[in-house]
Parts: C-alpha cells; structure tokens; sequence
C-alpha cells in the first residue's frame, strides 16, 4: 500500500466537504502542513478558527503553491475558474483531485490547465449532508463511504495508488469509474433522488388548499424525509444540474414514466399492480442497509422524544 | 380535561400501530383490560407473548363485546368488513375509531354498521415508521406526533373530547378536521411522498446501464433515503391508492407538472431558475425543524461510524 502522507496539502474550498477533509486530515495525521483557502473572506477566518487547516490564504494559487496534494472542494460550475488560477503555480509531480458530484465535466474545465507532470486524478467522496459552510465539516464524513476515483487514461499508477491510500486514510473506501459511468450512477443515487425531493417540496410550498402550517405539523408522515434533501446547498445542486444534463434528463424520463403507469394504476384501482410495485421494492432497502450504507433502525434512528422536546 | 381511562379496551390489527397503541396504554395505564385480535393466530399469539395485550381473542366480535373502547388498526381496505363484523356485538355508549390513513373511505366503509347509541369518531394518528408486524410497535410511537379526528356531523362532544384525551395520555397533540380536507392535507404529506419513494426505487432497479449492486454501494448520496418509506407495508399502502384515489391523482397531477417545468430548467440551462427553487425549499425544513416535527442533527442524527460498522 502506498504512504498516504503528504508534506503539504491545499484544500481549496473550505464547506462542508473541504472541512470535513481538513478535520480528516489531522485526525489521521496526513499532512505536515494544510493550506486553506476559500473565496469568503469570513469562511477563511472561521476556518481557521476552527483550526482544520494551519493557515489560509488570500488567493487559490498561493494555496497550490508548493502543495504536493491539491483537493478543489468548490462547486462544480466553479472548478474551471479554480483550475485556471492555479495553473501557474503547481509544483511538478503534485496531485490535482477535486470532490465534484460530476465528473466529465471536471475533466473538461480542469483538465485543459493541469500542466505536464502534474497528476490529474478526478475524484469524488460520496459523503455529505445538508449542511454547508465551514461549520459543518467533521472527521467522520468519509468513514464508511466510498470515494470514487476517475483517472483519465494515461494516469500515473503510483499517484493513483496514492490518492487512493489516502483517502482511506480519511476513512474511505475507494472505487474506480470511467467519468461517464460515474455521471450516470450519480444521476440516479443522488441528483435525481435531489431534484425530486426539491420538487416535492416545492408542491406543497404551492397548494392553495392545504395550509404551509398543516403541511409543516404533519411532516413526520412521510413529507419531513425530503425536507433534508431538499435543504442541500443551492449554488452546488444548480452547478450539478447544468454539468450533468445528459444523465440527469435520461433518469428524469425514466422516472416520470415510470410515475405515469403508477398514476395510471391509481385512476384504474390495479390493487395487484400496486401490491407488486410496493413489495418490490421492500429489498432494496434490505440490501442498503445489508451493505452497511444506512441504519437498520426505524425512522433513521430519530428518537420521538428528543424530537418532540421542542414543541410548537 | 375529559378522563382518558376506560375499562375494557378492544385493539383490531396487531401491526406497527395496533401494538403501539397496547404499549401506549400500558404504559398510561389507561384501561383495565386491554383485549386483542388479529387475523393471524401466529399475531395474536406474539402479541400475546409481547404482553401490549392482556387477552387475545380469535374473532373481532369477541374482541368488541363489552368493550368500552374499540381501536380498529387494520389497512383501510379492511375497515368495513371488521365494522360489519362488530355491528353486532358493540356495547351501547361505546366508542369507535380507528386508525387510518384516509377518513372518507372509512367513513363510507364503516358508517353504515355503526349501530345507534355507538359514538362512531374516525382517527388517524400521524406517526409509523416503515417496520410492520408486532414486534415493530412501541409506547412512545404516539409522543409528540399529532392525532387528527374527524368526527362526523352530529357526534358526541363528551365522547369526542373522551378520546381525544385518550390520544393525549398516549402522547398525542390532538387536532380535527372534516374527513375530506384530512385526506387532501394526507395526500401531500404523507401519500405523494410515499409515492414517490416506491416510484424512485423502482426506477432504479430497473436500470440497464447502472447495476443493482452500484446503486446500493453509493445509496448515501441521497437515494437510501427514498428506500425508507419504499419499504413500507405493501398492504397498507395499496389500499390507501384505492381508497383515497381522487386527492392523489390531484397532488401527482400538480407534482408532474412542476417536474416537467424543472426539466425544462435543466435542458434550457436555466441556472437562475434552478437557484431560486433550490433556495426557497431551505425554509420548509428549517420550519419543520422548529415545529418539533423532525431533528436538527444533519443526516437525520445518522452515525456513520455505526452505520459502516456492517460492512459489506
């Protein structure tokens, strides 16, 4: 297995993903130094503050500077512009990764200003929640989940095999994909899965005959799961949405047909049709959590009491 | 404040709800005895064996004679011929309800075997969670969680108000409604989402290009969330499609159309538009939040070091 170390790292976006890198990062000792920078100048300070990184700086490039490991952790619409001013300033044999939920699209808007000898290897944690910010960053994001790597064709093995290390470093298990493939899985485990659940709360948000206040105390029937979703960072969804249209508009299709013959088995009373759809699915769930990627138990594990100690 | 106690308690159905309800009482010591039925003798004799029961009887006639109060908790398919089945044996003065997911239907189904002189007062406490069968139930189901009643026209006060204390000592915050808004106001929150869940599952198991095996690897990206309410019970929730079939047509109607107004979205690249719903659904969960009807804890308080402690 290769050493994960590195002397230093530059974790460009400081959010969540960028965060929970950094408290990763000291956990498992992985850098002499970390180098933070982020756009805000009030998530810089906070940053430092909460002490994930060792120092911040004013510019993307000055963070890249001399950085053996540089991990782009901004939206995806924002890589290229990342990408561009860095270009100059990496040191030779460094790694370029980012944590984007897309992938050929990176490729596309980074890959044109990595300069030769420096390893390019896309990547992607599939790790988060609903929260954004420098706040919401913690060491045990990535432990359990997996990342999956993109190498374009010519990577490095040995850079490779370093970031991969490294990253199971930071608790992750790691996977291989072609960029498209990544694209495409993604739009079905988690953009579509996104969108959906904007769109069901954006409905609701617009019925005239059911009240906000009734739809808010009756949450817990079902409505409140898709509340977290759709509480996701706006700026990094609609990054998502326009660099993976393809994908995304395929699984779109999919599911809106899928949601006609369901209507459709509704308005004709197909009491079989739908005892069928609905025990299907039942195993799904079985393997997920069979596949240590959820809780087995029921409603999340959300205790009621806790819950309900903040009354309305 | 109306006393919650009553003498002899009959529970119909001795699922998820139905076992939570004996457990409730139980631990309320609400009622004497507490007598139960469920179709299945290997139920009935687990409930038995649980104890959230005091006495198991093979019919629902049994069940209900001399009872002061009869909670049917049987899927809404079933409601009137358990009704039917009681006519005969309901004590005069006693109370009726039940625990369903839709009220029109229930009130159709059941309404015409309620003998005079029976308060008749459908319910519909708002709690579950995807589990089923009696070893799923537990006392504090009900706590905190709202219980709406839909008394018909004419019912009782002293009875209403008699059961909605009941609710109360079982953990309930009681509300009213007419029975045809209550299916409106479940459709959205409850149905829709539900829906939606099993439709999401089952799009994704059927796809060619992305294997079963891929989806459940990175299913916590957002999609294991949807797996959830798709692994509820299947009885259940084709009898509620059927039975409250016009407010669901209604609310996948509106869905439908707001999912192809995103779709447009994504094809025509419409970044601001994308932005404006991403950002506006941020509230509703910030208010569900607050209303007590959810936890704040991001990932719905999932611990990932226990979660990836099964792994696969």
């Amino acid at each position: 297995m290769s050493d994960p170390h590195f002397k230093r790292i530059a974790i460009i976006g400081l959010g969540l993903i960028g965060g929970s890198l950094g408290h990763a990062i000291k956990r498992g000792k992985l850098a002499e130094r970390v180098v933070g920078h982020a756009h805000s100048e009030a998530t810089r300070k906070r940053a430092l503050e909460i002490g994930f990184v060792d120092e911040v700086v004013p510019s993307a490039a000055e963070a890249a500077k001399d950085a053996d490991l540089v991990v782009v952790c901004v939206p995806v619409g924002a890589v290229g512009a990342v990408a561009a001013e860095i270009e100059g300033s990496l040191k030779r044999g460094a790694i370029v990764t980012d944590a984007g939920s897309v992938k050929n699209a990176v490729v596309r808007d980074m890959g044109p200003h990595i300069p030769d000898g420096v390893h390019f290897i896309p990547g992607h944690p599939i790790a988060g929640t609903e929260q954004s910010g420098p706040d919401s960053g913690f060491a045990e994001l990535f432990d359990g989940r997996w990342c999956i790597l993109t190498p374009i064709p010519g990577a490095d093995r040995e850079a490779v095999a370093k970031l991969a290390a490294f990253w199971e470093a930071c608790g992750s298990r790691v996977d291989y994909m072609e960029p498209k493939h990544h694209d495409l899985v993604l739009a079905i485990v988690s953009h579509l899965p996104h969108l959906i659940a904007y769109n069901i709360v954006g409905t609701a948000d617009d019925l005239e005959t059911v009240t906000q206040s009734e739809v808010i105390k009756y949450s817990a029937s079902g409505f409140r799961d898709f509340t977290r979703l759709a509480s996701s960072d706006p700026t990094m969804w609609r990054d998502i949405c326009l660099n993976n249209k393809d994908a995304i508009l395929e699984m779109l299709g999919r599911f809106s047909e899928d949601l006609s013959a369901l209507q459709r088995m509704i308005r004709w009373g197909d009491g079989d049709g739908l005892f069928q759809l609905f025990t299907r699915t039942r195993s799904v769930r079985r393997m997920i959590i069979e596949a240590g990627q959820d809780t087995a138990a029921p409603n999340f594990g959300r205790n009621p009491t806790h819950i309900s100690d903040k009354k309305s």
